[in-house]
């Protein structure tokens, strides 16, 4: 490796030092923080913040790309990908003028507290001037950075790099031509039994129940942990410290144990990233979709399997044997799985949950085309529950007002959700090919032949390459939501026979 | 106020900002950390430190210091002791090299790193080469600061602004003529029973008895909270998010308790300073022995007095029945005040104490003049356990190796910790003058009389005037060992009476 390649991995792991830092100091605020200590808590973030912008956007910095990328003799293929990747995230970063941050990061600020506070109260109208203004800036942001067909497109490259809304719109049209129909058709069917889910279920054993799914997992108890926290997520200070956090309702079981494996699936993934290529693309997750991806897989292609319970089950009757003892396997799977049209997009199943994305992604992209504004925001939410899911929403904090993202300007983010689903469907049904005995082992409890194909065919990558790239590698093509459909297919017409 | 002081605030509370996201990391690092985030952990906290440290030293916030220096026209008080303490820091930190720091830097985490393994391996070999090299720049470092008398001063100077080393000798003197025949004479008599603190006392138990005594103390739990570490420590984030630790022996009940309050003295004085003056030198603690005062003070002054344990004990009782039932308060009492001389500092009690930081302050005040090095130091050091305290070292990490303090290449903190001890009994002196009631109060297990005492006389002034000063105000001298001996010794007499 060259001298210069050097002081950029060298600049590129402090920057990394400093996003890290930040990342520990979050995961503090979620976790342990007392509620005294948000005031300056929220400062010293921004601190940290305003220097890794500084270290990203240092002109310095931006010679070394660009000397780099000039002269690219003596570095080998990774090493290419890194420095392109890097160049493309300063040559973004650069488009912001320092003007437009501060205005943005204002806005953003009283958005989300104006947002809290309209949730709370379930009233749309204290936060619908903030999220106007924020919906402005948003629009001005998309001519800033760019592009080249519509300018949603600016801000889906935000988390997926290349992302199209022409691409998200095909892929849409597969769950609004075949999942819509699908689900109705199923909504028509007997609904499995799923009540004793709902008992009074022991914090601490469920607790213990998360521990011994996350060990049965491969999860790596050296280089992360557990904990609890109000909303589940995963974060991480390098890959070999890996953190993820749970919630548990004492009268929900499921809700715990569905977060538990979906968190470890995105922990997996950052565990068995490369951390000798600390900070640098090589090292880092792929993109938003490709970790979704990860979690979904264990979630729901692992975690909500015949196999999964048929070896699980019987521990799970033993910690509860009076809510689970006269309920068999069976009935537990057919009930995990059971379809129910809902308002919040967190809590929904495995079909629904891709009604909710699309109703965002329609409504974002007409936002972004400046079709639609602030105003008419909770009108045409609540018509699309009634159009896509047959409800009718009750109240703002059940609707419009039930996700943060928008109050924290992240407008592209939604599709990735949904995109991350159909990749594990594609994903696995490779895996399945490559290894016949997958579901035979993961029913007998090994759960690391899986582990070992995504670590092999996905981990290892870091972001060398494109989602895209990464999924014809793999599959042939590009993402394709058949894979998705076809497995739904036959797990319900299966499971609703 | 002048513009020119609100750009010095924010550029101070930015740096705040710095040190204080290194300390969230640092308590993670002891708290919650798996085991393999150790290594990306370190390099995390060296980019932080050098930030800070380039903030600290930048020319620009030289000038803003000289201008406010130069021209202090509408800053009252509290805005000129700022000012001068900031300007002192800065001065100070100029006086390093980059290539001393460097050096020293690597010197010490080489130096720490021979510690750890030395000290496991019972082996002082490993680790003297790599504190010699430590020894010589820290002689370097006490020409590079300068001195007026002694080069240990520079050094002292580091944690206890304008302390001298003939200042220290002369409070010595004190422990050397009276402190230690009265130990010897004490040693004579018939001991207090403390068998049953040894006894068997579960962990949980022990646990909830700690958080029952923070909660009487005041430590408010909405800007703080409490965990467990290996070594108990205090760290704070702001006023407004205060840390301590505890660490739990299910055979030494006292531990856990004299931690406990130990780490809340210090923890109060945290939750009140101005949190209005965040990173100011008026919102921080004073010195490092006017911190220890506040732990000393509650841990001894309130935490091994009669009246605490009147109020307290019948409770601890009902938790430790088969343990304790037979045990009166006034056993109790005599119990967890018996002196003992041991090996390590930390475990010893309220008298013995001392000889452990004399014994140091010796020996480093010799190491600072030249006439001590490394290769002597084990030989000099178990000569001096004899001497003072009779008893003979079985190994290093008994010995020389116990105390990690040098290994860091801090030399000039241990008489610090004796200091506080002193500091604390003249403040409770003139505290239980002011308020002739304090002992009773505690023993009906109200605190409040004395913490609003320490609030108003000490806490309030963060770092506006000097230890001397603060003593002087309240006390009308300063710091005075006879106060310190004046108290145990009455106590002392009465307990072996």
């Amino acid at each position: 490796m060259t001298e210069t390649y050097q002081q950029y991995v060298e600049y590129l792991q402090k920057i990394a030092d400093v996003n890290y830092s930040s990342a520990v100091l979050q995961w503090d605020q979620e976790v342990n923080m007392p509620p005294k200590g948000a005031h300056f808590r929220s400062r010293q973030l921004a601190t940290l913040a305003a220097y890794a912008h500084e270290l990203i956007t240092d002109s310095k910095y931006g010679n070394l790309l660009e000397s780099l990328r000039s002269s690219a003799t003596g570095l080998g293929p990774k090493e290419c990908a890194n420095v392109l990747e890097s160049y493309r995230i300063y040559a973004q970063q650069k488009k912001y003028s320092t003007a437009f941050v501060t205005e943005l990061n204002l806005c953003v600020s009283a958005s989300f507290h104006a947002w809290q506070q309209a949730r709370t109260k379930k009233d749309y109208s204290i936060f619908m001037p903030h999220l106007q203004k924020l919906i402005d800036l948003k629009r001005k942001e998309a001519d800033l950075l760019g592009y080249e067909q519509h300018p949603y497109d600016a801000h889906l490259n935000l988390y997926e790099t290349g992302l199209k809304t022409s691409f998200v719109d095909k892929l849409f049209e597969g769950v609004r031509n075949k999942l819509v129909p699908y689900i109705t058709q199923l909504l028509r069917k007997q609904q499995p039994e799923d009540n004793f889910l709902f008992k009074f279920y022991d914090k601490d054993k469920q607790w213990n129940f998360g521990l011994y799914l996350l060990r049965q997992l491969n999860f790596d108890f050296d280089a992360g942990r557990q904990d609890i926290s109000a909303h589940p997520f995963t974060t991480n200070f390098s890959a070999d410290d890996v953190r993820v956090t749970t919630r548990i309702s004492e009268n929900d079981l499921f809700e715990m144990i569905g977060s538990c494996i979906h968190e470890c699936g995105h922990a997996l993934y950052e565990q068995g990233l490369p951390s000798d290529d600390y900070g640098l693309p090589s090292g880092e997750y792929l993109s938003l979709s490709i970790h979704e991806s990860q979690s979904r897989l264990w979630e729901n292609h692992v975690g909500r399997s015949r196999a999964f319970w048929n070896h699980n089950y019987g521990y799970l009757q033993q910690q509860f044997p009076s809510q689970l003892g006269n309920i068999s396997a069976e009935q537990f799977y057919k009930a995990i799985n059971r379809i129910k049209p809902s308002f919040i997009r967190t809590n929904a199943d495995e079909l629904t949950y891709h009604l909710h994305v699309l109703i965002r992604f329609e409504i974002e992209k007409e936002i972004l085309a400046g079709k639609l504004d602030a105003k008419a925001l909770p009108e045409v939410w609540n018509a699309k529950y009634k159009e896509y899911l047959g409800i009718d929403v009750p109240s703002a904090d059940k609707g419009v007002l039930q996700d943060v993202h928008w109050s924290h300007g992240s407008f592209g983010y939604f599709p990735t959700y949904s995109m991350g689903s159909f990749y594990a469907s594609q994903f696995f049904h490779f895996a399945s090919k490559e290894n016949p005995d997958l579901m035979h082992h993961i029913e007998n409890g090994n759960m690391m032949p899986l582990l070992l194909w995504l670590r092999q065919n996905i981990h290892q990558y870091g972001r060398t390459l494109l989602s895209d790239e990464l999924c014809k590698n793999i599959t042939g093509e590009v993402l394709n939501f058949d894979y998705y459909f076809n497995y739904i297919k036959t797990k319900y017409d299966e499971l609703y026979a």
